[in-house]
């Protein structure tokens, strides 16, 4: 039996929906049925730019679309501020979400989206696709490797880019009223779900904004950091901007090994992408060299981890409309963690840098 | 006129001393002259083991050493502790002083040193080894080009190694009374080095250490971090440590570049070493790779950076004894920075992470 193709209705016509879109399309088991806009217009522009099928549905509000009883799950590129509301309204329609990030304005707000999801049936998935490229796999297998890679100590991450001058004017990430996590919703949520990831998603003990964040006039979020420690003396930091040059780090540095990535969120090429790690290394007789030296790995993949994200989605929500699965609570509760960290940052910046007790 | 060769004297047998020795036959303008230990036995084991001219004068004491006259340049590795003493004793006879790091216990431990050498017409510079590297000049261009690499925003650097149990129990860099500053005077002393190195050797207005310091049972520290604020937003995080595995980064971020080296202090091999940088990269149209991709530079050195290292400090002794040149001051102003910075780190660490103003 071959599976059941997932219908997906596109909520809003964002500049990332662009990349789900075609993410959507190269999945084998979802395709696109419907985009939805606040006007018929942009819908239709949308789908013509994007080569959608002629036979896609075009709403004209998102309403419309959700009441589309054909629509089995929605992508949900919409601003942060109205994740709450949409992302509830969908999941009573029964619709199946893949949430963009981050998730919510904070974690009371996310709690209310998973509670309207557990008393609708409908998986959540946030829309963070690193998570779902087989080298985050190969990573995680490094990292957990107890003989090579020993116990997690010490991680930093980083995501900057650097916005033009018409993005930190104008972009919806820049605006209190839309996404108004600004560079720490945006940038952050990847600095922070690295960390968790790297963490085997225990949440740290406390967090610790670090001094130097910059706002725009609207008191957004521009470029922050912070230090989290756990319970074990574990340790990590991260550095998130929208002033910097293209970055995207993960470190991770274990008793017996340590891991390096530079692409992690975006890999510097579709279907390929490496790391670095060493194991056991320790230096030559006269301390000139390192033995062994550090390895590159590569990892191929034939779908993007876009697609790989949705194909992966989708078979959730196959198993839920065809094998009476339960949704798959690992998503959304990766989701609450990140977002519970990012609240904290937020939090401990607001408070003048002081070290917040993160509490599940 | 081939340059003179300056005849150095070996403070102590230290096990880092063997590396140096090398570096002072290799180069070309410097020559063992002469060893000295607390044993006369200890000097002449460890000139034997190095395989030291034969005509190499051995002495059983430091100071028997440093009443030679012919001794133009001492090699200082003692514990730190003992850096204050020997190292004015050896300005007062008139010796150059390549001192090993850190520098002192504190700045005012330093420039105690700094002031009988500067008094005696002395030479001093510390050993910090990668300074010398060709690669070290080549990142420099990098990060010093504000079209390719803009404004340095935020840097990262790290130096962890895994220090066996033998090391953690017996070594002097875990003695409050020897190396008493531990992992952050060790370690940490690199990683506050590249820090200002990249920030052109600008101090921070304030440092802030990180929680989650480790220390051992009396009180010596094996493992910790911070985070320095500049004047224009700037901002840099360290964390090192004895009780992870070898790793040692910089990364350095600008408004327009990135650069990235994975073992600034040990280069991976000895004749050569690389790093990588990214200029203006930026995403693909759908957001599915880079362009440009970060490229890789390879630098290659005939003699090693320590060996650079001796030389550069024996050309300076050099141009001092044969046409009455000033010492040059650059070295020691760049070794007050760092202890000044790591002192700051210890300061906030034993008042509870509060952030430390730093003052010249």
């Amino acid at each position: 039996m071959s599976p059941t193709v997932i219908k997906f209705g596109i909520l809003g016509c964002a500049e990332i929906a662009r990349k789900v879109s075609r993410a959507i399309t190269l999945a084998p088991n979802a395709t696109i049925y419907a985009v939805a806009s606040r006007s018929l217009d942009k819908a239709t522009k949308f789908a013509a730019e994007n080569s959608f099928p002629p036979e896609t549905k075009l709403y004209g509000s998102y309403d419309a679309l959700l009441e589309d009883p054909a629509v089995d799950a929605v992508y949900v590129p919409l601003p942060t501020s109205l994740h709450i509301h949409w992302a509830v309204v969908a999941a009573r329609k029964g619709k199946h979400i893949l949430l963009e990030k981050p998730v919510a304005l904070n974690v009371a707000e996310f709690d209310v989206i998973v509670k309207a999801c557990v008393e609708n049936g409908v998986q959540l998935m946030d829309g963070t696709m690193w998570m779902h490229h087989p080298r985050t796999a190969k990573m995680r297998e490094f990292v957990s490797d107890k003989g090579r890679f020993g116990d997690v100590k010490a991680m930093h991450t980083t995501f900057t880019f650097a916005g033009t001058a018409n993005f930190l004017t104008n972009d919806i990430r820049v605006k209190p009223d839309l996404d108004g996590l600004g560079a720490l919703g945006d940038a952050g949520w990847y600095c922070i779900r690295s960390i968790l990831w790297g963490a085997d998603y225990e949440l740290p003990e406390i967090v610790t904004a670090l001094p130097g964040p910059v706002f725009n006039e609207a008191g957004v979020i521009f470029s922050c950091g912070a230090s989290l420690r756990w319970k074990d003396g574990k340790i990590a930091t991260f550095h998130c901007s929208f002033l910097s040059h293209l970055t995207m780090d993960i470190t991770a540095i274990g008793t017996k090994g340590t891991l390096h990535v530079h692409d992690f969120i975006i890999p510097f090429q579709e279907k390929e992408a490496s790391f670095s790690l060493a194991s056991e290394s320790w230096f030559n007789d006269l301390v000139t060299g390192w033995v062994p030296k550090p390895s590159e790995h590569l990892v191929r993949t034939e779908l993007p981890q876009e697609a790989l994200m949705v194909k992966e989605f989708s078979s959730l929500v196959d198993a839920i409309k065809t094998k009476g699965s339960k949704p798959e609570m690992k998503w959304p509760t990766i989701s609450r963690k990140t977002q519970l960290v990012l609240d904290s940052v937020k939090l401990s910046i607001e408070q003048g840098f002081v070290a917040i007790e993160v509490h599940e």
